[in-house]
C-alpha cells in the first residue's frame, strides 16, 4: 500500500537517509515521508478493522503534482513533486457515519505544534464538521510512546484563538482520549470514536 | 486541483496529443488521464455543493508509485508510475452520511462495458455497502450526451452474475436516474442521491 518514498529500485539505499547525509543543515523531508512508522501501523489498524468487519477507512494517496510522463516507456513520470494534501490523510464508513482524521505525530514530550498543521486541512475538517462527519486527530508523541485521540472541533477552536503556537499535552490529555497500543491492531482507536461521537 | 498529467514545463505541450501524433496505433492513455473532461466537470459540481454549503465531496489523488527521488533538487520526483486506483475516485460526506462513488465515461451509446471497472473497485464499493455507505456510479455517456446515476448494488449484482459484458443502457435507464445536465452544477446529481438513498 504506501511505497513511497522508498528505495530507489537500483541501489536499494534509502534516499533520505543518503540525502541526511549529504546534507544535514538543508534537508527538507518531502510530505510523503514523515512519520512513516506511526503512519503505517494506523494502515495496518485500518486493514484489521477492514478484515474484521469492522469498518472501513482507506488512506488517500500522497498527491503528485505530475510535471513530465514519458509515454514511449509505458507511461513512465519523469519529472513531479510531492504536493501538499489539501484534505486529511484517512477517511471512510463506520455504521453509516462518514470518518474523517489525519495522523500526525511529534518528538516533542510537552506538546503538539500547531505549526504541524496546514490550513487546508483545519478548512477541510471545518467542513467535515458542518456536514454532520466525524472528524478528529490522532497525535503521536514519539518520545511518550503514547498516542492520543483528540476532536478535531477542539484542535479547530485551538487554532483559531490560538492561545499558543502548541497544543499543550496536558489540553490533549484532557479533552482527548489515550488510544489503547496492541499487536492487533497496533492502535485500537475506533472504540473511542464509539465512545466520543456516537453514544 | 486536477493537474496531471499536463503539459510539460518546458514546452507547453500536451504529452498525450504528441504521443497520439507519434504511434496513435499503440496509444495507451495512463490512467489518470481518462474522461478527464466529464471529471473535471464533476469536480466543478462538486467544488459548487460545497461552495453553496450542500455537502464535502473530495476527489482522491491519482494513486503513482514513486520509484526515485532526488532530494538535492527539492524532492524532485525522477522516476515513478500510475497505479490503478484501488478504490473509487470520490467520496466525502452529506448530511452525515458516507458518500462514495466513481465517475466512469464511455463512447458506447448502447452499453457500458463491465471491462471498464477494475475487480478492486467492485469489492471497496461492496464493503462501503456493507458499512452502510452510500455507494453509486455516475456513468457518463459521450455519444448521447447522456449521463446516468445508478446504485453500486445495481453494478456489483450484475458483474457478479455476468449475464453480459456489458451493462445494457436499457437496464441503466431502468435502474438509474438520468443527472440533470446544467451551467452551475455541470452535474447536478445530489437530488438523485437524496431521492435514491435518503427518502
Amino acid at each position: 500500500m504506501v511505497n513511497y518514498p522508498k528505495g530507489t529500485a537500483k541501489t536499494g539505499k534509502n534516499p533520505v537517509k543518503t540525502a541526511r547525509k549529504r546534507k544535514k543543515s538543508i534537508l527538507k523531508v518531502a510530505p510523503g515521508n514523515r512519520g512513516m512508522g506511526f503512519e503505517n501501523e494506523i494502515n495496518l489498524s485500518n486493514q484489521y478493522y477492514l478484515d474484521k468487519g469492522i469498518c472501513l477507512i482507506t488512506k488517500r494517496p500522497t498527491p503528485i503534482s505530475v510535471v513530465k510522463v514519458d509515454y514511449a516507456r509505458g507511461a513512465k513520470i519523469t519529472e513531479a513533486f510531492f504536493k501538499t494534501q489539501s484534505t486529511t490523510d484517512y477517511n471512510g464508513v463506520y455504521k453509516g457515519h462518514y470518518i474523517d482524521f489525519e495522523a500526525k505525530s511529534t518528538h516533542s514530550k510537552t506538546s503538539f505544534p500547531l505549526s504541524n498543521i496546514p490550513v487546508q486541512q483545519i478548512e477541510h475538517l471545518t467542513h467535515v464538521l458542518e456536514y454532520g462527519g466525524i472528524a478528529f486527530f490522532l497525535i503521536h508523541f514519539y518520545g511518550l510512546e503514547e498516542t492520543y485521540l483528540l476532536s478535531a472541533k477542539v484542535v479547530i477552536d485551538f487554532y483559531k484563538e490560538r492561545p499558543r503556537a502548541s497544543l499543550p499535552l496536558d489540553l490533549i490529555k484532557e479533552k482527548g482520549k489515550l488510544v489503547p497500543v496492541g499487536y492487533q491492531p497496533p492502535y485500537d482507536y475506533l472504540p473511542l470514536v464509539e465512545e466520543l461521537f456516537l453514544k
